[in-house]
């Protein structure tokens, strides 16, 4: 009988989830982190950071498309967009399927997680050749500290708010954020699991409402992730996702985004709504 | 230092669930299946089923609440509901909440389900006890088929598709469920993950759309169920859920469901949508 090698993530001290794996591909220690790729049979490649699922070739069209479209879809022109974080290319390729982008700017702390991406998941990364595409590996709080006025659409892709992540879930880079994007600009940032980052979403949402007139949060499912159920936060200086004109957004071949969910997906079980008016716990 | 207990679920050949536990609290063969009761660090109390989980206290009311609100909301005046499985009470719980309703029956073939339920989870099978209950012990397909144009609304509270619940994922079984309901009945069947049972889904709703006028899929998040996204399958003789007058819905202390929801929950991911075109795979 075969060894059976299992890949376990204890997505909280006392809850995670197992994976059969094929076989690890890749193993290495970057500068800022702890970087595997392994082979599952039910999700395909799976990229882990610091013992944390990042993405899998089955299920990464959820993620990389619910960051970006809601945001890029609301904005009726956006030119300028960056991604902080994502070095995987994901976010970056699905904000390339918008014609008005003439600049997409990545700015990844971890070249070394690019290069994975590069390497391993061709069919995420694939767009980060694109000539509208310039990478910087870079600190993203630098990065925004350093442009101002600048972009129509930023999107916070970052890891879990351990590690270099850290800065990214702190108010102060909303400001700069703010501060980063145009008068119409819109923000969005992945904010964690409604079921076990109740504290974290509660203030995340606390601090862009602080920052931005119009502050809304959004949820899909996405199985690798702690409880399937990820949470989006978006900051807006203008524009609505809630008050767009559904017969006029842009449609693509995605597989998880379509128009119709564009407004539903804020449409919160109540457990979460209290999160973010402080009447849960 | 203290040994380590971890329930690990398959929930397919190569992925599943793994949840610290504080004591196992119970454990029997039943006729028909083996019963486990353990006490999880993050869940709480856990019942499961053949190795899976059925229902837990920290999330069970995403289920419950999302198996009965849907159809019975949509129905203008619910008297008669029936609920084949649901052992645990939870669907009984929230069915109680329509003061309409003057009888609800659980039609569930286990005894032993409903017993450990009353023992270990008395928040959620408390409603067991209320007078317009009727607690069957029986075969759900043998209640619906001496049963003719009784019901109003008939919940499929089953456990997954194999051994006793076999029977209740058969189209003859949703045509006997259609001779049980009255001439404006709705029903509705919980038809498991659209990550993982995609042939399943697939097969029920056909089935289901060759018995009803109308059917409609709708999903909810329930972190314990396999790749946390769960669906739901509704099939009505008159009723659309998604022609109410949502201002007319009514409200309750719910977690989950609010009327808000009651629609948007039928905006489904384009690759859930294609299980219902016969796009898909």
């Amino acid at each position: 009988m075969d060894m059976e090698l299992w890949y376990t993530e204890k997505q909280t001290p006392s809850h995670g989830i197992t994976s059969k794996i094929k076989r690890t591909l890749h193993h290495e220690q970057t500068e800022f982190q702890k970087l595997d790729i392994i082979e599952t049979e039910q999700f395909g490649k799976m990229m882990v950071l610091d013992g944390m699922v990042m993405t899998t070739d089955e299920d990464e069209f959820v993620y990389h498309e619910m960051i970006t479209h809601i945001a890029m879809n609301t904005h009726p022109n956006p030119k300028h967009v960056l991604v902080v974080g994502g070095g995987d290319g994901g976010a970056i390729r699905e904000i390339l399927r918008y014609s008005s982008v003439e600049k997409a700017v990545l700015a990844e702390i971890d070249g070394k997680v690019i290069e994975a991406a590069q390497n391993y998941f061709p069919q995420i990364a694939g767009g980060l050749s694109d000539p509208r595409v310039e990478i910087q590996v870079t600190d993203g709080i630098r990065h925004i500290a350093e442009n101002k006025n600048k972009y129509d659409v930023i999107l916070v892709d970052s890891t879990e708010p351990v590690g270099p992540a850290v800065g990214l879930f702190q108010k102060s880079f909303y400001e700069g954020i703010k501060e980063a994007l145009k008068e119409d600009g819109i923000m969005v940032a992945q904010t964690e699991s409604p079921w076990f980052n109740r504290d974290l979403i509660r203030r995340v949402f606390r601090d862009i409402s602080a920052t931005f007139p119009i502050t809304r949060l959004y949820t899909a499912s996405i199985p690798t992730y702690p409880s399937g159920l990820w949470s989006f936060t978006i900051g807006s200086k203008k524009y609505d996702p809630l008050e767009v004109d559904e017969s006029q957004l842009q449609s693509f071949d995605t597989r998880y985004y379509h128009p119709g969910l564009h407004k539903s997906v804020f449409q919160l079980p109540v457990f979460v709504q209290e999160l973010l008016t402080d009447k849960g716990e």
